[in-house]
C-alpha cells in the first residue's frame, strides 16, 4: 500500500503551540530523510450521538490503522461532562504503560548533573478508574482499581524494558503499607516478574521514601514502575530534575500500539509566536523511532538535538535563550548534516 | 493536682534509637528549666480481648488524660493483622492535621538553601481508610474516603495555621482533574474557606506539578494543604529538601489533644550505641512547647539546637561528624547556658 519502508504514522499537533512544535520536528524529520509518512489527525473533541464529548472517529480509525502516532499537547475545555483527551486516547488504545526518561542533559543547568531513571507508570487503571460516588452528602469516594493482569503486564514491561536498555535496576514504588491489598497485589505481580529476570536487580521502596532519596540523591534510581498516580508525580518530579517538563519525552505503549507525546501544556500565552521549545516533542519522536526500530535515525537526531542544547548558543527562551523555535529547529537541523 | 504551671506530658520514647533520643530531649528540657512533668508509656502492640493487636490501655488513658505526647519512632511488625501503630494513635485521638515544616538549616549542606514550606496533611481518611475489596480473583479496589467535615477542618486549620504564623500562603494541592468528586470536594472546602481568610493568598495545584516545581523552585511555596497520601509524599520529599527525616519535626494535632513526634524510622542497626541523632524529636518537642504556649523555652531550645548545627563541631555520624548522640545533646545544653 505504501512505498517500501515507508511507515505511516498518525500525527496529532495538538492545541496551541502544538502545531509550530510539529512543524519543527516534521523538518527535522525530512531533512534527517527519515522513512515516515505523516498521516495528520485533529483531536478536538466532538459530540458524538449520545451527547457526549470525544475523540472524532477520523482520529480513532487512524491510530488503529497505523498503530502509532506522535501528538502535541492537548488542551481539555473545563466544564463537566470534559474528560481529558489525553486520558481518553490512552484508554482507548489501551496504552497500558506509560514510559518517561529523565536524564541530565549537557548545557541544561539545574541542582543536579546524575539523573539517569525511567519512570514507567502503569497507565490504565489505579487511582484513574473514574470510579466515583457520593455516599451521602458531603461524603465521597473515589475508587482505585488494581488488577492482576494489568499490574503484570506492566510489570513485564519494566523488566524486559530494562533487559533491553541494559539497565541494571527495577526499583518497584508503593504504599503497601497502607493499601495493603491494592498495592500488596502490585508488589506481589512485581515480585513475580523479577524472578523471570534474573539479570535484573529488583527491589521495592514506598513511594514517600522513593521521593525524599530521589531529591537527595536520584543516582540510587534506575528504572522504577509504579501505579498509575504515582507515576504520575514521580515523572514530573523526575522531569523537574533535569529541567522540566519541555525537555522530557514520553511514550505510551500498548499491545497493539503506541502513542509518543509531550506532557507539557499548551502554553497558551505564547502559542503562535515561534517561540516555543520543540525539544519534548522531539525527543518523544525519536523515542517512537527507537520503538520502530529505526535506531540510526534515532540516534542521529537526538544526538543532534543533545549538541545544540550543550552548545547553548542558540536556545529559545525558556532555556534562557533568546531564539525562536525555528530558529532552533534549523541548528538541530544543520548539526544533523554537519555533525558526526 | 501538679504544682502550679506544671504540665504533664505523654512521652512515648518508643522503639529502637528512641529511648535514646528521648533521653536527650528530656535532659536538655530539664537543663532548661522547662515545666513538663513526664508521663512515660510504652505502646507496644498487645494482644486484646478480642484477639486483635492494638495500643495499650494504659497509653490511650495517659494520652486521653494529658491530651498531649511526645513521641518517637515505632517498629511495626510485620504480619497479618498488624497495624501501623503510628497511624493508630493518629486514629485514636482523632489527629486530623498533621503540620511538617521543613526549612533549610545553616550548616546543613543540601542542593537548596531556600527552603521553608509547611506541610499540613489530612490526617485521618483519604488513601488511608483502610477500606478495601477484592472483588474477583485478581480484582482489588482500595477506597479513598474524603468528606466535607474532614476537609473543612483541615482547610481550616491550614488557614488559621498560615495567620498565626504570619505566613502569606496557603497552597490546595489536589489531583481533581482525575477525582473529580473527591479531591473536587476537598478542593471546594479549602477555597471556602479561603474566602474567609482575605489575609492569606489562596492558590490551587495539581500535585503533579507542585512535585515539579517544588524541586525547582521551593520558594515558590509557603504553607500547602493536602489529602493524606499527598501530605505523606509531600512532606517526605520536601525533609529531603533540608536534609531528610533526621532534622524535620511532625506534629499530629486534634481538637482535643496532639501527638509530636519524629517520623524517621527506629533504626535498628545503630540502636543502643549512641549515635543516634535527636533532632528531628527535639525540634518537635519545641513545636510542642510552641503549642502549649511556652513560647520563650521554644525559642531558646530551638535557638541552642540551630547554633549547635550550624556550628558544626559536634554533629552526629549521619550529619558526617563523629560526636555521639549524648555530646551532641550536651553541646545543645551548653549552648543553652552559655548561648545569647
Ligand atoms: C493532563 C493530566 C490528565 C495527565 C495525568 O494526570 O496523567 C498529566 O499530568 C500527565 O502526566 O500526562
Ligand atoms: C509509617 C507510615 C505508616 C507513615 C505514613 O504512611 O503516614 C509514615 O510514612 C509517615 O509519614 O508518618
Amino acid at each position: 500500500q505504501y512505498s517500501t519502508g515507508v511507515r505511516r504514522v498518525t500525527l496529532i499537533p495538538g492545541h496551541g503551540i502544538g502545531p509550530e512544535i510539529t512543524v519543527a520536528v516534521q523538518k527535522i524529520f525530512e531533512a534527517a530523510k527519515v522513512p515516515i509518512e505523516w498521516d495528520e489527525v485533529d483531536v478536538t473533541a466532538v459530540r458524538g450521538p449520545d451527547g457526549k464529548f470525544g475523540i472524532p472517529q477520523k482520529a480513532i480509525d487512524s491510530v488503529n490503522e497505523n498503530k502509532i502516532g506522535l501528538k502535541g499537547p492537548l488542551m481539555t475545555p473545563i466544564g463537566k461532562g470534559y474528560r481529558s483527551l489525553n486520558l481518553a486516547l490512552r484508554k482507548e488504545f489501551d496504552l497500558y504503560a506509560n514510559v518517561r526518561p529523565c536524564k541530565s542533559l549537557d548545557g541544561i543547568k539545574t541542582l543536579y548533573d546524575n539523573v539517569d531513571v525511567v519512570t514507567i507508570r502503569e497507565n490504565t487503571e489505579g487511582e484513574y478508574s473514574g470510579i466515583e460516588h457520593e455516599i451521602v452528602d458531603g461524603v465521597v469516594q473515589s475508587i482505585k482499581l488494581i488488577t492482576e493482569e494489568a499490574s503484570t503486564r506492566v510489570a513485564e514491561f519494566a523488566f524486559q524494558f530494562a533487559r533491553d536498555n541494559k539497565r541494571k535496576k527495577v526499583t518497584a514504588v508503593h504504599k503497601a503499607n497502607i493499601m495493603r491489598m491494592s498495592d500488596g497485589l502490585f508488589l506481589r505481580c512485581c515480585r513475580d516478574l523479577a524472578t523471570k529476570y534474573p539479570d535484573i536487580k529488583f527491589e521495592e521502596r514506598y513511594l514517600d521514601t522513593v521521593c525524599l532519596n530521589m531529591v537527595q540523591d536520584p543516582s540510587k534510581f534506575d528504572v522504577l514502575v509504579m501505579p498509575n498516580l504515582y507515576g504520575d508525580i514521580m515523572s514530573d518530579m523526575c522531569s523537574g530534575l533535569v529541567g522540566g517538563l519541555g525537555l522530557t519525552p514520553s511514550g505510551n505503549i500498548g499491545k497493539n500500539g503506541a502513542l509518543f507525546e509531550s506532557v507539557h501544556g499548551t502554553a497558551p500565552a505564547i502559542a503562535g509566536h515561534d517561540k516555543a521549545n520543540p525539544t519534548a516533542l522531539l525527543l518523544s519522536s525519536v523515542m517512537m523511532l527507537r520503538y520502530l526500530k529505526m535506531e540510526d535515525f534515532a540516534n542521529r537526531i537526538e544526538g543532534a538535538c543533545f549538541k545544540v542544547l550543550s552548545e547553548g548558543r542558540v536556545l529559545t527562551e525558556d532555556l534562557g535563550g533568546k531564539s525562536k523555535c525555528s530558529e532552533f529547529q534549523s541548528e538541530i537541523l544543520l548539526q544533523q548534516v554537519h555533525g558526526t
